[in-house]
């Protein structure tokens, strides 16, 4: 099963999945914790050049084919081989992110994001995505605290440095793609303190991975298989 | 004007387009020369990634990905500039590498690689490609002769590394693309002495020089317009 992880900056969408990740765990499921970009060791080279102060003049085209050339990389080396291992897969961010940031928030156009995603993911689209959803005011200053707290400011700061006007075309965006795919999207009230949201994604996880076992689909908790 | 330098590693391409450019300089045009991967200063740092031996485990499509990301800054920000200012453009290698090599060296649809360019090229096209073509043999030794000269070996030599077959197929894949746009493509017998390689390329570029004088298209030299 491949889980991915949605929502603006400052969702609290990293946190959360560590704590998936321990119930996942605990209920014997092995799980394999990436993220995008970097997920790969292209990925990571990648990653420093795409969240650096100093890209602010990549050009949309650019960025975008940055994204593409990490996700294929991602996929390859990573996800589909640990997929096929059995593994549960949660990925902080994924295709999803291109379509909405560089599609709803850079004005590109989402037809063909959707086709160029296609390509580089080989046709592997998640089985759920859990969209983290709060306002951008919140989000940003949830991100400002963590990027000061651990000194990320200058390195890390190039998406939370853009204007609150272009995360909430970022909010919409990805309110307005979730719905045109319903049948994977979910949506999580992130403006709940950190405990709430951590119950209301384990009890979305939890129901799909029940209904993919009774219908025989899916990986299943090692006890289950031993 | 728009002039690209294409052809397997090895043809001599690079030497002759410093020839070129000294060629245009001395009758009076502005010359921009530049080449790909490489030719900004995001491309400077993906050259870096893709001519590494390090990334052999890269899959066709990163590496695709890569060079559109490369392409679309490299456009934006160096060859459309340019262009506009006046410029005679000089390109070592451009989209049709793209093509060839992914297309018709890795398998991956040319037609796809058509629309993928489009885009990261924001639809511009050279508008004249001198095509150096000689046999993988000679190329391969001589490219092999340049690296042990200049200590490039390790550092740059992934392509070179490749089969003797891959680089048939190249060769064949740049002849069989160029057919297709002949309107642009001039083949230039590149197993000759430098001298002769040299005379050619100043040959074919300068009857378009001409031709496009004497439509009204395309740059001028100094001494025409001051």
């Amino acid at each position: 099963m491949f889980i991915t992880f949605e929502g603006i900056e400052g969702s609290g969408k990293s946190t959360v999945m560590g704590r998936v990740q321990e119930h996942l765990e605990a209920q014997g499921y092995e799980v394999l914790r990436t993220l995008e970009p970097g997920g790969s060791r292209l990925g990571r080279q990648l990653r420093k050049i795409l969240l650096d102060m100093e890209s602010r003049d990549l050009t949309g085209e650019s960025e975008l084919f940055l994204y593409l050339a990490d996700r294929a990389q991602h996929v390859a080396s990573v996800i589909r081989p640990a997929l096929e291992a059995g593994q549960v897969v949660l990925s902080d961010r994924y295709a999803d992110s291109t379509i909405v940031y560089q599609g709803y928030g850079r004005g590109l156009d989402p037809k063909l994001l959707h086709t160029f995603n296609d390509v580089a993911a080989g046709g592997l689209w998640p089985d759920l995505t859990l969209l983290f959803d709060l306002s951008p005011e919140v989000g940003l200053k949830r991100a400002l605290t963590r990027n000061l707290r651990e000194g990320l400011a200058d390195s890390e700061g190039r998406f939370e440095a853009e204007s609150l006007e272009f995360h909430n075309r970022i909010r919409e965006g990805y309110l307005t793609w979730g719905s045109l795919y319903q049948k994977r999207f979910r949506t999580v009230n992130a403006e709940q303190g950190l405990a709430e949201v951590v119950r209301d994604a384990i009890e979305v996880i939890d129901q799909n991975l029940v209904k993919r076992a009774d219908s025989s689909e899916g990986p299943k908790p090692k006890t289950l298989r031993d």
